[in-house]
C-alpha cells in the first residue's frame, strides 16, 4: 500500500441550513477543500451520507455532487454505513489512492436532516438498527443507547451526574469553533436538571442532529502536488470493523468490540500505543458512547471512563483531549457527515490551525466514528510526522 | 496496483422472493460464493444496494449482512450509486484488495423490491434522477428513457420495431439460466403488439424489477488461496465515470459519455480493443440503453446499434454476444444487485460454466453497469488469460 496524505480540508457550519440545498451544502465543503489544496478538480469522489433518500428524495449522490462542483466525468459513488458513513467514505478514498488506481481523491460527507419532520427523522435514523429484531418492537435509537447506559450505570455503580463533564467539556470546546452548532457553555447544575429524553439519557447527554458537510483531499504522499504549502497530514492508520447490528445479540453489550478491533489495527499500523495519541475525536453521540469508546480503545479501564471526565483528563490541557472542536455534542451530529468533520478537525489540530483550541505539539490525532449502536466502527490515526 | 482475481461466485434466483428476508437473500449469495472459493469467511465486505431503506426499512447493511453470514467483526460497508451499485461494490472490493490493505474481499449486492407497492417503488427508483430538476416536474425513470428513445428514433430514423431483437435475444438466452426471472421466448410479433408503458417504450422494451442477490470473492492474484481448483478469473480492467445526473444538462442526451470514458479506460488497462471482447454483459434496462451502450463502447457506429440487433450480431453465435444469460430484460433487474449478476455471468462464461449458453473460447468478457439515466457508469473487463 502506498502512503497517502490529506492536503486539503473544507467544512460548512453545522446548523439548520434551510437556505442551502443538499448539493450546495456538499459543494461548499468540497470546493473549500479543493481550494485549500490548490486544486480545481479530482479523479474520484467518495461521498458519505445516510439520510438523503428519505430527507431529500435524492440518491445517486455521486453524480449529483460531481456535476455540481464542476467535476463532471469523474468517478463518484456514495458510501453508507449509518452514522459512520463519513469515515467510511474517507477510508474508501484512502484505499482507492493507496491502490494506485486513483491519484487525487475527494472524500466528502453531507447530511441535510432538518427539513424533515422530527418523527420521520427518528424513524429513518432507526434504519441503522435491526429492522426485524429491534425496530419492529418499537425501540428507537435513543432507546437502544438508554438501555446500554442504564446497564452500564448498574454494572459499574455510576450516577447519571458522573457523565456531566463529557458534555461540559464538549460545549467548552465548541465555543471557539466557527463551524459548531452550539456556542455556549453548560454547567454541572444544568446537566443535572436537564430533561429526560429516555431514562437515563437526558437532553444534555445527547448530540443534536443538524445539516452540514465536510470534505478532505487525499493524494499519494509522494505525489507531485505536495509542497510545503500543502502541509500534508499523513494517514498513519485506517481500519474498520463490525459487530452484530442488534445490541441484544452481543456477548457483552457494554463492550464496543468493533472499536477495540479497529483501534488495535490502527495502533499497529501507526506503530504507536494509545499513550502516544495527542488528541481523540471520539463519537460522543451520547455520553455513554463516549465512555465505551474510551474503554475499547485502551484509554480507560473497563467501566472507568467516567472517571476520566470527572478528573478532567479529557480537557484541552488534560492527558487525552477529546472532542477538541466540540465533538458531536456541541459541534453537532449531521449523522452521515460526522466522520469527515472528525477527520477535518484532526487535520486542523495537526496543522496547528485549531485556533483557541490548539493542542500544543500535537503529533498523532485519532478519530473514531461509530455506526449503529456500535455495529460499524471506523478508526483513523493521522500524523504530521513524515 | 497488485493484480486481483475472482475465485468464487454465487447468485440467487431473481424472482418475487417473498419467502426470503433481505439478509437471507444476501446471505444465500455470499455463502454460495464463499463455498465456491473454499472459504468460510473474508476480511471485508462491500455490499451494493439501492432500495433497502425504503423497501425494507433497513440501512447499515454492512453489519446487518456480515453478522448473518457468520463473519461478525469483519469490515463491512454499503455502496450506493443507483442501478450501478452492484458494480460499484465490486470495484470498491477490487480497489481494497489492490491496495494491499485487504486480502480476501466479498463483493455482494442485494435488492428486495417486490414487497413494496408498485407506486412506492416507482417513486423510490426516481431518487436516482435529479430530485429538483427532473423528478419534481413529474417525470419517472421510464419517462426519462422514453424521451431519450423518442429523440433517438427521430434523429436516426429507426422504427420501434427495429429494437425487437435486443429483447428477443435476451429472452432466448434467459431460457437456459436457472437464476433468470423469465424462461420464455418472445417473438417479433409479440414485441410489436406489446402494450405501451410510456411512448415509445413498451412492456417488452423494459426489464422487470425483482428480488435477488449475487456475490463474488476477490483476492490478490498471487494469493496463496489460489489453486488450479479455484479457476481464477482476472480483473483486467476496472473503471468508473460520471455524467450529469439530469439528462437535459447534457450536451448530447443520445451519447453515454460515462460509458465511453469508462470503456476507454478498461480497454487501455486490459491492453485490448473492442474487437477482442468475446462477450458483453450490457445494461439493457431498456432497449434504448442497450443501443447507447453498444455505441459508446465502440461496438457500433453512432445511431447504428439497432442494426446489430436486426442482423443478429448479438446472439450467442454472433460477432458480439450480449446478455448471454438473459440480460436485465430476461434474467431480471434487481436494481442495485444487477451489476454483480453481470460479473458473476462473465465469470461463468470465462470458466466455461455457462451451460447451453457457453461462448466457445471466450477469453475476454466485459460488463457495463449504468446508474441513473447514464449518470454513473462502471465498466469491467475480466479474463481467463493469466
Amino acid at each position: 500500500m502506498r502512503k497517502v496524505a490529506v492536503i486539503g480540508i473544507g467544512q460548512t457550519k453545522i446548523a439548520e441550513n434551510w437556505d442551502k440545498s443538499m448539493r450546495e451544502l456538499a459543494g461548499d465543503a468540497i470546493l473549500a477543500a479543493l481550494q485549500d489544496a490548490n486544486l480545481s478538480t479530482a479523479d474520484a469522489f467518495f461521498t458519505g451520507n445516510m439520510m438523503s433518500a428519505a430527507a431529500n428524495n435524492q440518491q445517486n449522490l455521486g453524480a449529483y455532487i460531481t456535476d455540481w462542483v464542476g467535476s463532471r466525468g469523474a468517478e463518484s459513488i456514495r458510501i453508507e454505513s449509518a452514522c459512520s458513513s463519513g469515515s467510511a467514505a474517507f477510508r474508501a478514498a484512502v484505499l482507492a489512492v493507496a491502490s494506485g488506481e486513483v491519484n487525487i481523491a475527494v472524500a466528502a460527507a453531507a447530511e441535510k436532516m432538518t427539513d424533515s419532520p422530527g418523527a420521520e427523522t427518528t424513524a429513518y435514523l432507526a434504519t441503522a438498527a435491526d429492522a426485524d429484531w429491534e425496530v419492529d418492537h418499537g425501540v428507537s435509537f435513543v432507546g437502544l443507547n438508554a438501555l446500554i447506559m442504564q446497564r452500564y450505570m448498574h454494572e459499574y455503580g455510576w450516577n447519571h451526574s458522573d457523565f456531566a463533564n463529557f458534555s461540559i467539556n464538549a460545549h467548552n470546546n465548541g465555543i471557539h469553533n466557527p463551524s459548531a452548532m452550539f456556542h455556549m457553555s453548560i454547567s454541572q447544575e444544568g446537566f443535572d436538571r436537564s430533561p429526560t429524553i429516555c431514562e437515563p439519557i437526558t437532553l444534555l447527554d445527547a448530540s443534536p442532529i443538524g445539516d452540514g458537510a465536510a470534505a478532505a483531499i487525499i493524494v499519494p504522499l509522494d505525489n507531485a502536488f505536495i509542497s510545503a504549502d500543502h502541509n500534508p497530514i499523513i494517514v498513519a492508520g485506517s481500519a474498520a470493523a463490525s459487530d452484530t447490528i442488534a445490541v441484544h445479540a452481543r456477548k457483552d453489550p457494554l463492550w464496543l468490540y468493533a472499536a477495540e478491533q479497529s483501534a488495535k489495527q490502527v495502533y499497529a499500523q501507526a506503530g504507536i500505543s494509545p499513550r502516544e495519541i495527542d488528541l481523540f475525536e471520539y463519537h460522543d453521540a451520547f455520553t455513554i458512547m463516549a465512555s465505551l469508546s474510551l474503554e475499547a480503545c485502551g484509554f480507560a479501564e473497563r467501566g472507568q471512563a467516567p472517571r476520566m471526565a470527572i478528573e478532567n483528563e479529557i480537557s484541552l490541557q488534560g492527558r487525552l483531549p477529546v472532542a477538541t472542536m466540540g465533538g458531536l455534542k456541541a459541534r453537532g451530529h449531521p449523522v452521515g457527515a460526522t466522520g469527515l468533520f472528525q477527520i477535518v478537525e484532526v487535520v486542523q489540530q495537526l496543522r496547528g490551525q485549531a485556533g483557541a483550541n490548539q493542542i500544543s505539539n500535537a503529533r498523532f490525532g485519532m478519530a473514531q466514528n461509530i455506526g449503529g449502536s456500535g455495529s460499524n466502527i471506523i478508526t483513523h490515526i493521522m500524523t504530521n510526522v513524515i
